[in-house]
Parts: structure tokens; sequence; C-alpha cells
């Protein structure tokens, strides 16, 4: 009856009343065993209280519990905020009899306001009593703030030795999402064994290929965080070079889903948007075209009106600060070229861009042919009049 | 009955059928004198064909004219465009009776569409036919793209000695603008006797103050251009110090009044915030954190909703890769402060800076108090639906 998604992980998630309207805005994750732990936070040098007790705690390296509460970031609310933090990590190490060390906790919503910490306290033991294997849906739910969906991926796997293992990550974020670090809420549960050391090596890894190639708004949140978690409950365990890379391209593909979930996901977002940029004269040059090409308003709404609007892409690469050469680049929507040698292809290839932008998953091909080999790939979508209704509305 | 505007100086615009519905889309500025006249233009690498012969021709120091079209910018065409900017500029010189090397071209509109060279040539006779010394609103009208209004500052100044000069600029501009070089087109004209290097002296320092302190989308166009002449034709001129002081004064106060009227009128916006920065570590700093708040979306998107979420505004300051400390912020919407030491003040505030937001020109101040005194000022506007409506519709 309750399926077990993930060895030795229970979930839950309720309403407590932070949101006031009856929508899940607490919950948790609890590891039967201590797991080894790691994780990665936003740059942003303004960072929500929780951010900070986390990244404070998560060097112990083991982790029982994550505790994560929506519709109220526990950010700008100084020291205060760091007590509340604290507290809320204190009433959960309690009910659950664990050592308040081990619990992690992450917060998001609105900045600013005091965190209604009383009113977590008296949702705690319900929280708590709820916990199951099979309640993931519950947990992501109540980590929602502006997102359509919850976002979930999990993968089984094998080692080469053939034993298994699975990987569950959960995820939120709709907006204020730009590729520098950051994601907005991420957890990655797996059953593996394995010490912190390599967590935290994987995970950056795995979340520079995914989270940090994805754009909605060139905004970076202040609650950015990233856990990683491994409780050793299957029978899967890093013994040497062979299992570190079947994890890794593992944990990989996890997060480059969620990653997709997300893009699709964005604020009013109509289409997903996959910017491949190649022949750059160097890596990072092809990242300064990916970059500003999809986190240009101008392109973004040209995707939204299904406009084959090639020029602006053109204007986006042109100022990117990346050495380029206009007369050599050649720019496809999907199989369609409609630039070549920076010329436009002529009325007949706009017509065929058209059809190709009816599409709700659209790849943006620039090649920019300066005899270099510097690729990138950044993730976005398109930009709505639904995404200003949002975030002009978000908190009234 | 045909009033001087600018002594010496003729201005016309008329249909030609560029822009395909019967709106002003082609215009002359004609100085009877040749005129001293220095530029400054987009530092896209995509630069449009007319910005490549403008910058070429520029160098001789003269300019007897300056022919500009709305409805195609010519840019992305090739080696055709090349030609055909020129063959605007050899049809503009041979009607008027001057020098091809002494004409100027600009164009705005649609990026990669062939310029429709023929519709303009059989315009130009007519053209040159309705130059007048007071028709300056038609030319204002002819240059306009998705501009609301017409934008026109004109100023008459005495210089310390008592000679009345005037100086009167006209520009276009309404998205694809962002403080990186980069107004839309602008052209200023003056009857003060000045030489070529002091008017590009003047004009970059003028233009660094205004155009360069706006943004609209954080969209640089291909396009951008700002040419100043000074034929002579009034008594002015520069022969000292004081003299230049005066004019450039008077030079600055131009340009910021235009950027000001770009700024109302970016797409779709309904407020102008005057965004101030003060108390940075430095000038450049400071500048960071005005650019990172007046380009973020969440910012003005939660502008149009007049809706005061400091929050969106103390993540954006963190994030802007200023060295500031979260704990020493304050910022004010008007007379209204809303963040004490990085503290939201609480209710009250926000009730009264809600009043404030209703305003149409806000002035956002953000003291970082570091202990330094960088300072800056970027001018912005809101992000509305309408905005996202004109940019998705704009070629269709």
């Amino acid at each position: 009856m309750d399926r077990v998604v993930c060895k030795g992980y229970k979930w839950s998630g309720v309403y407590a009343g932070i949101k006031g309207r009856r929508k899940k805005d607490l919950g948790l994750i609890f590891s039967e065993n201590p797991a080894s732990v790691a994780a990665v936070f936003t740059k942003n040098l303004v960072k929500a209280a929780p951010v900070v007790l986390t990244a404070r705690r998560v060097v112990n390296g083991l982790c029982h519990a994550v505790v994560v509460n929506s519709g109220n970031a526990n950010c700008c609310t100084g020291e205060a905020g760091m007590r509340d933090a604290e507290r809320m990590t204190r009433i959960v190490a309690d009910a659950l009899g664990v050592d308040e060390a081990f619990v992690l906790v992450a917060s998001t919503g609105v900045i600013g306001v005091p965190l209604p910490v009383e009113v977590i306290e008296r949702a705690v033991p319900n929280l708590v009593k709820k916990l199951s294997y099979g309640s993931l849906q519950d947990f992501a739910k109540s980590i929602m703030t502006t997102d359509r969906f919850a976002k979930v991926a999990t993968v089984h796997e094998k080692m080469p030795g053939g034993e298994e293992f699975t990987i569950c990550a959960v995820a939120k974020g709709a907006g204020m999402i730009r590729p520098d670090m950051a994601t907005m809420l991420c957890f990655v549960c797996t059953d593996l064994k394995a010490d912190a050391e390599f967590l935290s090596k994987a995970l950056a890894v795995a979340v520079d290929k995914s989270f940090n190639a994805i754009t909605v708004d060139g905004d970076t949140s202040t609650n950015d965080t990233v856990i990683i978690m491994a409780n050793g409950a299957g029978k899967a365990r890093i013994s040497g070079d062979d299992e570190k890379k079947c994890f890794c391209r593992a944990l990989d593909r996890t997060l480059m889903d969620l990653a997709r979930l997300m893009v699709k996901d964005g604020e009013g977002a109509t289409k997903l948007i996959d910017v491949r940029v190649r022949g750059a004269c160097s890596a990072p040059d092809a990242r300064l075209v990916a970059d500003a090409v999809a986190n240009s308003s101008l392109v973004k709404t040209a995707f939204f009106g299904e406009d084959a609007n090639w020029g602006r892409i053109m204007a986006a690469i042109g100022r990117s600060g990346a050495n380029i050469m206009p007369e050599s680049t050649d720019i496809f929507f999907d199989e369609v070229q409609v630039v070549s040698n920076g010329l436009g292809c002529g009325l007949p290839a706009e017509e065929k861009a058209g059809l190709v932008l009816k599409r709700n998953e659209i790849t943006l091909l620039i090649d920019l042919k300066t005899g270099g080999a510097g690729e990138a790939r950044v993730l976005t979508c398109d930009l709505s009049t639904e995404y200003v209704k949002i975030n002009s509305d978000y908190r009234s």
C-alpha cells in the first residue's frame, strides 16, 4: 500500500497556514539512517536565513531530515529570521527524535516578511505523523509557489556489478531562475552508499550541466538550494571509478530532467527553447552568446508571438560580448535554416520557420563558424503576457 | 509663416511606402552651410549598413544632410545593403546638389529585410521639395517606429558674452534600449560655430550621462546612432572654456530631456523609475547595482503591479556583482523608506509606499552605506503586459 519510492526515505507535505489559501506549504524528508549529505547554494550576496543555516550544518556531512516551507522566504528578516530558522529545525528534530544538527531547512516565497514560526510549530506533529514511504507527491506539492505542476524525477539504475540504486529528486522553481548557480529548491535522495566528499563533487558537476544552464527571467534568487542525500539503504556503493561514472551519469540525467521541467514551467511559458551555440572561439564565448540570446526579452517575446524574427537573435549575438563575425553566422530553428552567413535565407525559409515556431519545443541552433570549437547550451522559455501578470500580482 | 526652429536648418518628413501603412517613413535634415559633425554609434558587433557608412563618412568632419528611414533597419543585408545605403545618400545628394560624402544616413526598423531603395528613390523629390525651416515635427514623426509620441527637445541659451545659440534635438526609440552606448536614433542640430573635435568630445560626455544611463529592456540595437551638427549660422562660437562649459551644460540638458522622454515612451511603460544608488564602494559598483535593479524583470513587473515588493530589489542588489553588505542597505520609494539596514520597515511603511507607487514617476533610492562614495543613476520603466504584446506582434 505504502509504495517505497527510494529505500529508507519517508516524505510528507501538509497545509500549515503560511500561504493563507488552503494549499500545502510545509514539507519534510526523513531518512531513517543518517545520510551522507552535500549541497550547493545561491551565489546571491543577499542570502536567506535557511541558506546560511543549512550551509553551516551541511559541513557535518550527515543529515537525517530536511524541512521546507513555501509561502515565505525567511530572507531579509535579520537575527529574528535566523532564530526562526533554527527553531524550525529544532521543533522538527524534537518531533523526530534526532539531533538538531542533522536537520536542514529551506524556504521559498516572499522576501522580507517574518516567518510565522508558531504556525509551523503547530503543524509539525501532523507533518511528522503523515510521513510515509510513498508520499513523495505530497512533499513535492508542499514546496511549490508559482509552479503549475510538481516536479519529480526518479531514476533506477544498476551498477556495473548489478547492484541497483535509485535517485529520486524533487524540485520547485518557475521564476527567478538564471544560469549562475541557481535553481530554486531541489532535493535529491539516493539509497546509494557514498561519502559526502564524493557527493559534493558529483553534485557540483551535475548542477553545472543542468540548473546552471537554464534561464527563465535572468534573476537569481536569495534562497536557491540543492541538497543531495545518500543513505546507503540500498545495496549499491561506490567502490571504484566505474561506479562513480555510473552514478554521475544517472545524477546528471535526473537533474537535467528536472531542469527541463523547470523551464517548461517557467512563469507564463508557452514554449521551451533549447539554445545551442557551436563554432565559437571558446566555450566561454559560446556561453556568452547563449546567455545573451536566452535572456533577451525581445527574442523571448518573438518566440511567444511565433515570429521568425531572427534579426533580434543577430542583435543579441552582436551585443553578447563574444568575439563573433556577423558575416559567418548561421541560425536554424529546428531543421529550418533562417540565416546563412549573416544573411536571411528568404521568405520561403521564414514561412517554414513560422511553422516550426508553432511547436512547443524548439531547438535554436547558432553556428558562429569562427573556426573555433566552443560550444554551449542553455534552456530558456518564451516571455508571455502571462509572465507579467503573474509577477505583477505575486504578492497581492 | 515658416518659423525657424534652428538657424540654417531645414527639415522634412514624408510617406515613401516603406512601412506599408500610410505613416511617414522618410526624413531629411538639411543644413544650408556644411556643418561640423560628430557622432557615436552602437557597440553591437552586428552593425547595420547605414551605421558602417555614416561612421566612415563622419570622419570628414563635415555634413550637409542626414537622410533617415524608418520601417527597415537595413541590417544583416550584406553587400547589397551597403550598396543600398550608399545609393540612398547619392539620390539625396543629387537632389540637394551637394557632395555625397557630406550626406549621412540612418535607418531603423525590422532587421534582415532588403531596403526597398526604389521606393525611397521615388519619394526623394517630394522629400526635398517639402524641406522647410519649421517642419521639425514632420521629421520627428518620420523616424518613429513603436514610439507613441515624437521626441523633440529645443534649448535656447546665451553665451557668457550674450550671443544666443539654439540646440534642437530629435530622437526615436522605445525598445531595444540599454545602458551601453546606445539610444536608438538621435539627431542634434545647433547654430553654434564649433569644430568637429570639440563636438565629438562634448557629445561623448553628454551621451554617457543621458542615453547611456537609461534602459527599457536591456537590449542594444544594431542601428543606434547619435549625430551632432554645428553649422555656425548663429552668432555664438566657442572662443574659450566658458563657452565650452556653457554649451556642454545646454547639450547635457537637451539629451537628458530626450533620454527621459525615451524611457517614458518605453514600450508599454506606465511608469518612469529613476534608480539612484549611493554609498557604494566605487562608482562602477554603484552602476552594477543600478543596472541590475533597472534591468530586473521581476523588479519591473512589481512596479507595474504597484507592489512595494522590496525583496526583489534586495535580490537584484545581491546578485549585481557589486561588493555590498545586505545588513547595511537602505531603500526608499520617493520620500518613504521601506528598507532600513537590510530589514523591512514594516506594514505601515509599505502601505505608504503603495501610495507612492501609484505615481507616474518614482525615485528609487538605494543607499548601500558601505562607507564608500560611489554613486550612479539609471532611468528605467516598468514592464507591462503591453510590452509583451507590442514585441510579440512587432513584425506581423
